[in-house]
């Protein structure tokens, strides 16, 4: 299989924060970020192997600010690396404000995808191609990453 | 404050899964599961504490099967331990065959919410109360997932 | 068939009530209430008759306090009684205050589902099996009910 | 206040059914439909009183044919009789076929919607004026059913 | 194919503003009332030619008065003329203040449908039979604004 | 008001088609795409000015090509030219395979958004600065296109 560029999988995300995504107090839930989250990371594991693609895992992820009603939220993503039938994807979260334009970013996360086919067995996927010193900083630290996640799924009892 | 029990922030969310929730090969999308486990993670975290409360993070999650459209989904959850401002709550997450009513766990996940007022500062929550042997294992592994999470964040680059 | 018990069929649906939810006075739609209520209801034959169902018909409703954004609405539902291919389910509705935790029950609804298979032709269900003197109440009540539904139908004029 | 007549609370909600209005064979959930019925209602009583109001009762209802993806979904409301600060509504449900144009009634239903203040205090509404036999016919029934609802809710134990 | 009148497409949407769809300033989303239109335009499509519609174009549109959460938008259609596979379709748009009844007229838009088979390939639909002076007024325009479209199509960059 | 370029108004949106978009062809609704096209167009116009915006109108839409269910829709905006109170801005509408990669461009439209006060009064936006010879042409005619615009309202009979 041909190998792709990091750049052939860059998603950008961009909406409103609307009163429905908020709690009482304004701030967008928890909940809305991880749901836009999974699908800028999916779009981008998408365009990496042309495969349908599930999630298998999400790393742990932290919320700094908040984000509130009427503020935009932006969502980056692209591969980091692709593994046999998997794909590991950065997806950063950012916020801007209305009125003065400042972004914050809010979160950082690392989600893997797996292609599937219609039964929903796994299928190989095109390996990355990096092209700057930064995409081999995340190439490796992508292998680092998955050999914890595997000790994880390994320990956690059912 | 008076100590709460475990029971007193049970919460169990149940959704049948809709076409709108799921890709074109029927699955439901890790954001939905994402999504309702934030929502039924903080009624528990609200229910403990009466406050507003926001998500502060989500530990590394694993999605070991696939939830279908038409299948139902549960969601329950409740804190494991209390801190100064904020809680631990776990959530487990099965999904139920429509036609055997077959129940297979999907995953399990621990969040932590921040109690805040109305500028968004934190408060303090009551204390968490264990009565069973399995509470109290519970509480003492909080422990020690918050010092991976504190270090997490801190070696965390912006 | 096998009978079924009642706590076979119990089941709880938990939500946050939304902006999007509400009127401008900020109280639940009732018809939010009303589509929540069948789904509720939905999930509880489903689990008797573990076959599709759909909704026949639903009892004449009261509401009695108005549940206000941000509040919870809590659903728990369970099957009265089966007949032929018909069930009656019995839905409760509460309302739970953020602050003090305060729990007000706005509605008690009874519906009946009937069982399809997939051209929509109704579908033998287990009886069920009572085991206190208040689920031998609600069997009792809900022949009663069952009969008035039929006169119901048979009067109104199309 | 001034009287008002059936026809100035006329309202017309015309849908077509999605995929997520629907369960897995297709049939739009009993939910959605009570959801639209209740604002087709509502926006009629509010026509009437042109105050905000709130959904006090919904008598019985019974579905007669279902109605499937890709169908219109089509209701009908007015007030037939106002009391002093609660309007009944009549609310009729149609699905319309999409290649024959065929109409069947599905349902029809009578909701008691109560005119309320800001802190949702009832408050007066204008009679309602009939013009012709069948609006008086409807008129005379109108109290006749809100003295069933009455004697419902004082039977109904908490 | 049997013509058919003006009336026989003729279709009423109202809907209640809500929260999300609305700015932070309590004005609904050109993008939302957009969404009304189509919907409202492609049921008239559909009452007039009983297929399978697709938006093909929809001519420029101006809003002339916010609409407000808690206000009602109201959308009437009718189809103006159909030529060998498409429909031109009047959707105009109305506000109505909730307290006062007062009613505005907020757009006006037409819109243009081509009936599809279920390839996507243009079907023959009815023509129109118009009644009265202004009827046949529409249906003179109609043609007027065809061949600007037609003309737009071709002169446009790809 | 400092004047602002092009590219600080940029904005991409993506997403996927899920099947409450599409009719029962599998084809994304109309009504859709022009709802995201107005979010995509108020975020470019948003940026532009850092001040609350309101849609005042549109121009005429042609739908090229279909987008289905699962595909991607791709939508990418910002601002032609800025005018007194107002802003023209163009959005282009992409699909793209999900297979293939295949990118076709389904629509281009011109939106033209005032910005407003608290009280929904207009007020001043920046100037913008074009640098190629691409950002000059299109500003000329965004102002080609204003005047047909102003003609069209005048016109309009209401």
């Amino acid at each position: 299989m041909k190998a792709k560029t990091v750049s052939e999988s860059k998603t950008t995300v961009t909406e409103v924060v609307l009163p429905n995504d908020a709690n009482t107090l304004g701030n967008i839930l928890g909940g809305r970020v991880m749901h836009l989250m999974d699908i800028t990371g999916a779009i981008a594991a998408f365009r990496h192997c042309r495969q349908q693609v599930v999630t298998a895992s999400v790393d742990s992820l932290h919320f700094l600010h908040p984000i509130r009603i009427g503020q935009l939220i932006i969502l980056e993503s692209f591969v980091t690396r692709a593994f046999q039938t998997s794909m590991e994807v950065q997806v950063e979260i950012f916020s801007e404000d209305p009125l003065t334009g400042e972004r914050q970013k809010t979160s950082r996360a690392y989600l893997t995808f797996v292609a599937v086919d219609e039964s929903g067995r796994p299928k190989e996927v095109p390996p990355l191609k990096t092209r700057t010193k930064e995409e081999r900083g995340r190439y490796r630290e992508a292998l680092r990453r998955r050999r914890l996640r595997l000790q994880e799924v390994v320990k956690k009892p059912s």
